[in-house]
């Protein structure tokens, strides 16, 4: 099952996708795709519904992030063994966790803001889990009964912010609109295998990033239990679990975002993201003219 | 006005606090203390009534976290010049930024809970900043309208996951119960100065940290500021600004929580709390003998 949010910035409803690629109101059956929603039984439940009983959307409605209510939006570093090694860092013993500050989840095609001041806005293909249930000190054979599904995210950095500024990576990580997730959100029945997919990212049509989750170092099982000794994690919460090689900063000479790029991304099975680059002014600009702030 | 969030654990409801001291409930005016009913025109509306036309409720109501829908639990670290003093930091150039799980916050009054396996749970005796409206790119002299209010924050830390087992500091910083805010959320009016405030905490009746946000090096307009610049704050966010002198880590030798302890803490005008230290297995079997889980 492919579960959406369609509609404006902050008011999106429930979807669905049908067999045919079509967008399904779910409005009428729940009101967002979110906390208790995410839950096995209420999974179920959508699961047993025929799509062409709901109401078709238009193709061209916008899609918001694919979960909503989201508090702790945790993140993976350097968890592909063929990104470490382009970086120049050691295999981590353990996973590496930090936090992207909720508010900057944004929807799969809205526009990526240059934060005020930022040089260095780079990007990042990654799988992200989404949780269904309450976990704590889960262990790893029963970890994926804890997931609602997995997504396709742009864990977009500001590498100055991130590591030039003092103190841990939270300050590169959590700008407005650094955190689109989606377009859907995929059931795990529909991923057999989340350790075999390819992802991939563009820039402006050149390939800059390609990969397999068969590199990463901690699977999905493995930090879904790992990080619930650490913290409870709770429904809605989303984990992106790193990126494959090919980041701007590790490109020689570094390579970074800048006004007007446009970044196309996709894993195998959980769809593609498409991402205008606008610097702050331009966008500030943009709303000031009537467009919208996405 | 001193808000308070009062009745069982994940069903708070909203009260305050009267001029006698005595606990009334608001459930009748709003649904909680959380996101719009922050604002500075709910604050007013709230401040407008009359406490004595509100319901008295027992002195023994367990009193919950004072802030609900929290979503961005921010910290700040090394930010007393004389804590970075006793455990041999270098003074930060700038505010050095880490998140705690939202899911760890607990009542001011509530149990904490030494994660599995641990042996270096520590205190931290905090001031913390209640967000009461969206800061994006804020300057200082106007980051103060952006605040709903402060309370007392016990940033409870486990050091061997904070620093001993690799990346940042968020994995001993956001187990379940690491986050004890309240009693009260003391709204700014009632705050002339938050740079004159006294902060102790005890273990056991002795007194371990003592200091004063005198010695803070950003102080609460700064921070709400700086990082207003790299994440958009929003209601209910909660930034707890680091803690003064008297740390378990920083003693010689280094003492640590242990099953039994009973911590106190306060900050002037901002309330005290209590916290019983229990361990985690003495923790499930005390909920298995029918005591309530807080």
């Amino acid at each position: 099952m492919k579960l959406v949010r369609h509609g404006d910035v902050g008011d999106e409803k429930p979807g669905l996708i049908d067999a045919e690629g079509g967008l399904r109101d779910l409005s009428g059956i729940l009101r967002d795709i979110s906390g208790a929603a995410l839950a096995t039984t209420s999974l179920e439940r959508l699961r047993a519904i025929d799509p062409e009983t709901l109401p078709l959307l238009p193709a061209e409605t916008r899609l918001g992030p694919c979960v909503g209510g989201t508090r702790n939006f945790i993140a993976i570093g350097l968890n592909y063994t063929d990104h470490a090694a382009e970086i120049g860092a050691d295999i981590p013993a353990e996973p590496i966790v930090f936090n992207k500050a909720p508010s900057c989840i944004s929807g799969p095609n809205d526009r990526v803001i240059l934060p005020k001041g930022s040089a260095k806005t780079d990007w990042e293909v990654e799988l992200a889990i989404v949780i269904g249930a309450r976990a704590s000190y889960v262990h790893a054979n029963e970890a994926l009964s804890y997931v609602a599904g997995l997504c396709l995210c742009n864990d977009v950095s500001e590498r100055e912010f991130q590591m030039e500024r003092g103190g841990t990576w939270t300050k590169g990580k959590g700008c407005p609109t650094f955190g689109p997730l989606g377009p859907w959100l995929v059931t795990l029945d529909e991923i057999p295998d989340p350790s075999a997919l390819d992802l991939w990212l563009d820039v402006n049509g050149e390939r800059m990033q390609s990969g397999s989750t068969s590199t990463m170092i901690f699977g999905v099982a493995q930090i879904v239990a790992y990080l619930s000794h650490f913290m409870m994690l709770e429904p809605g919460d989303v984990i992106t679990t790193g990126t494959p090689p090919g980041v701007g900063m590790a490109r020689n000479p570094p390579r970074f975002l800048k006004n007007g790029d446009v970044v196309t991304l996709g894993i195998t099975g959980l769809g593609e993201q498409r991402q205008e680059i606008v610097a702050f002014d331009d966008w500030t600009a943009k709303v000031a003219a009537g467009e919208p702030t996405h």
